[in-house]
């Protein structure tokens, strides 16, 4: 047993070695794993449960805002990628291309799909009434990166949603832009407890092709930024370079104002690395597939009565998923580790003796408490604890947010501050040269957003001194 | 108006041309159309919400069975395709390729995906108790076709579903292979209202790679048969190629027996072949994304008090996705046209003398035919005539099939049903010689499937006269 513990479990811990820490857990827990392929993952169940979490939830609440699923070719003719000139050049050096030799043409394949879908806006829409246009696909998207491969984060293919909205009026436009940023606020905070702050891009990290991107920053434990998920207002930029236009109310013909958003796989790596721990994966019980395992302890002599009494708890726990692991030949002890490994958030326990006393034993897979709890109140004390283990891991990762954003008075002290991990707030002009400069002297900083919330009163840019634009936070990202 | 109405409607009659009926309808009720890039094309949010149904409804019956969704990479390598060489052989002309000039490798596009799958299965499964392995993926796949596309039912690019099982014993494994061709049924016939024909294909017709291959097959208007969905028994052929072993049950190394099965998106059109008409789509209630429209009818003096009626009655059909169409500057009739058009199974009308008499009027789509209701009984009449409408069309479209099924006794029979458009049973030796012969005499007649249920005697084979060997359906085929 001892050995098939060893194997089970996480080698590296957390604090030693967070980047291979990050991979075990990942790999261990079954959620993914790298594919033969350079640069491509393979979800697996686990990891794939999760994403349906996330689905489920945003699908439901952008279908009350309006916004209707289509799907658009996984193929985009090279000349569609020229019409944008911003565009083309930003995912140039990303794209995979095919041929179709009989048609002379060069596809890519969707590094993002604003170019195929715009086209057929140009054809679908002709007056006001057409509008507002929502749009939404689920599908897979190809970045042919280069940087190393890391599991959910960096990964040539990936899987994501892409909205893409058509509006009358600039101002509306803005405005689902942001809210539509806000839904995305609501996965993070709510399903998958990690704590954002929202922002905007500055003009060097904006999405190619944009005005203005919007965007949610999440701290990691490793002190990087981890970008969850954008929302771009793209002004009228793609509008008048696939020529969609539209009859006014006024009988004028005009350009409308569009949006686009997206989030990803990547926002699962970032739930790992925020809650797990040496023991494995933690995941809030709302992204969870499974919300409870139920390891019943027996002797071979008593393991009818313990099982299915095992039985029985299931059968009164309708509202989760639960997992009875009622398998011969492993301790109770083994399987504990292995549920802590993949993350369940509950374990109920059932032994001979609380058979006895009519109680189970549950416990919390984030803080490893243990209370017996008779099972007359068992429904009301398992929606309480999920409730606590929820709000608990938020909590948690809300005080590291806080006590790792921090302000910088002035050069010396952002260096060091960014030397130190952290998060660091600090007065910016927002030109593309000194943020450049900026990268090159702190080994790779950038400006994670400006975020929403400025302060009256700014001063001078950390960096070049001349005349503060925003106050901005800077940070080592992923 | 009547220039508008002229706009909107078919053009083509069913009976007329019923290709050009067919693409008509998809593309003017907005389910689907054309992309630019040749072979390709959009789904559209009305269509794209009919896949959601199919998904719904399957996504539930095959994770209560036990299977688990996942995501495998978008890119085969070459040197997996070339693993199990009937299918390589089977899929080469239909493969888009991607060059990775860094690695030196060349990547296809999945057109399905046995080959990367398996090599991860022979990583994950050890011992028996890794099995049953049940996966299944949501994805796109790549095929192409050379064909003249054809939206929904023949396209470059399609969506589907792809099923991956590996089991301890050969029983098991064709036990579920039928059990999820069964599950294809369902979708058919309980969700779709489309009669279908279980069987297996012939040697000739068999997917690439595998042992045998069941099928269900559909009779569309024109007399094709359309492959709805297959399960492929894949005996241990993959398992051999990618070296998939397990610890068997008396600790010896064993090979596993695997299944495979998709369904695509072209269900979507024997949907609308099936049941639509001269009118437009037609929509079985099931599978309708709205099943209920509310045209309001009122003049600018009393559209308040009626549309108010008509919100009040909206909000009562709670378990229906309702649309209540109360915009201005359109007649009733025109609404009516647009309605019918786009499929909506059922109409609800009501004007200032239906509110008199606290009545509304249902018209249903398929027949037409008009019924006033009083609103007390409303719901229970909604609920009855919908449950009318998607059983008449089920019972039509059986009673279709029915009728074009027919039995040849000799060859010149056999000819003649032919060239009737009809479905013909007939005795067959089982060559592939003998297939292609009869394919070429018949000007394209396939084999469509061995029907599960065979006659006691058989006889000589409708062609070559040698020995039968099964009866088999034959037709022209999508």
């Amino acid at each position: 047993m001892a050995n098939k513990e060893e194997k089970l479990g996480i080698k590296v811990k957390k604090s030693d070695d967070f980047s291979e820490w990050y991979n075990e857990v990942v790999i261990k827990s079954e959620l993914a794993e790298h594919s033969p392929i350079k640069g491509f993952m393979v979800i697996k169940p686990r990891g794939y449960a999760v994403w349906e979490k996330i689905q489920h939830f945003f699908d439901a609440n952008i279908k009350k805002l309006g916004v209707k699923n289509a799907y658009f070719p996984l193929l985009i003719p090279e000349k569609f990628f020229k019409k944008e000139a911003e565009h083309a050049e930003g995912f140039a050096p990303e794209l995979a291309w095919v041929s179709d030799k009989e048609e002379g043409e060069k596809y890519a394949i969707r590094p993002t799909s604003e170019t195929i879908m715009y086209d057929s806006y140009s054809r679908w829409i002709r007056s006001w009434r057409d509008l507002p246009l929502r749009l939404n696909q689920w599908c897979n998207v190809l970045r042919w990166e280069v940087k190393q491969t890391k599991l959910f984060l960096r990964t040539r293919e990936f899987l994501w949603q892409e909205g893409h909205c058509v509006y009358e009026t600039e101002e509306e436009c803005e405005k689902e832009t942001k809210m539509y940023l806000n839904e995305y606020k609501k996965i993070c905070e709510e399903l998958l407890a990690i704590p954002v702050i929202e922002g905007e891009k500055t003009e060097k990290e904006r999405f190619a092709g944009a005005k203005r991107t919007y965007t949610l920053e999440a701290l990691m434990p490793d002190g990087k930024a981890l970008q969850m998920g954008t929302s771009h207002n793209l002004g009228q930029n793609f509008a008048k370079a696939f020529n969609i236009k539209f009859l006014g109310r006024d009988e004028k013909i005009k350009v409308p104002w569009q949006n686009s958003w997206g989030l990803s796989t990547r926002t699962i790596g970032a739930m790992v690395m925020t809650h797990s721990d040496d023991k494995g994966l933690v995941l809030p019980p709302k992204a969870a597939p499974t919300q409870i395992v139920i390891v019943p302890i027996f002797k071979s002599e008593d393991k009818d009565k313990i099982v299915t009494k095992a039985e029985e708890i299931r059968s009164r726990l309708k509202d989760y998923e639960v997992e009875l692991d009622d398998r011969d030949g492993y301790s109770p002890g083994w399987k504990f580790n292995e549920w802590e490994l993949k993350g369940i958030p509950l374990r109920i326990e059932i032994g001979p003796k609380d058979i006895e006393k009519k109680q189970v034993v549950l416990v919390r897979r984030d803080t490893n408490e243990k209370e017996a709890v008779p099972i007359s109140q068992l429904d009301k004390k398992v929606d309480e604890t999920l409730d606590y283990v929820q709000n608990h891991l938020f909590e948690n990762a809300k005080k590291f947010l806080k006590s790792n954003l921090v302000f910088a008075e002035g050069w010396k002290d952002f260096v060091k501050h960014l030397k130190d991990r952290k998060l660091v707030e600090a007065s910016f002009c927002g030109r593309i040269e000194c943020e450049n400069e900026i990268k090159e002297k702190t080994n790779g900083a950038t400006s994670r957003l400006i975020p929403f919330g400025q302060p009256k009163k700014l001063g001078k840019c950390i960096h070049c001194d001349k005349e503060a634009k925003f106050m901005v936070i800077f940070g080592k990202a992923y």
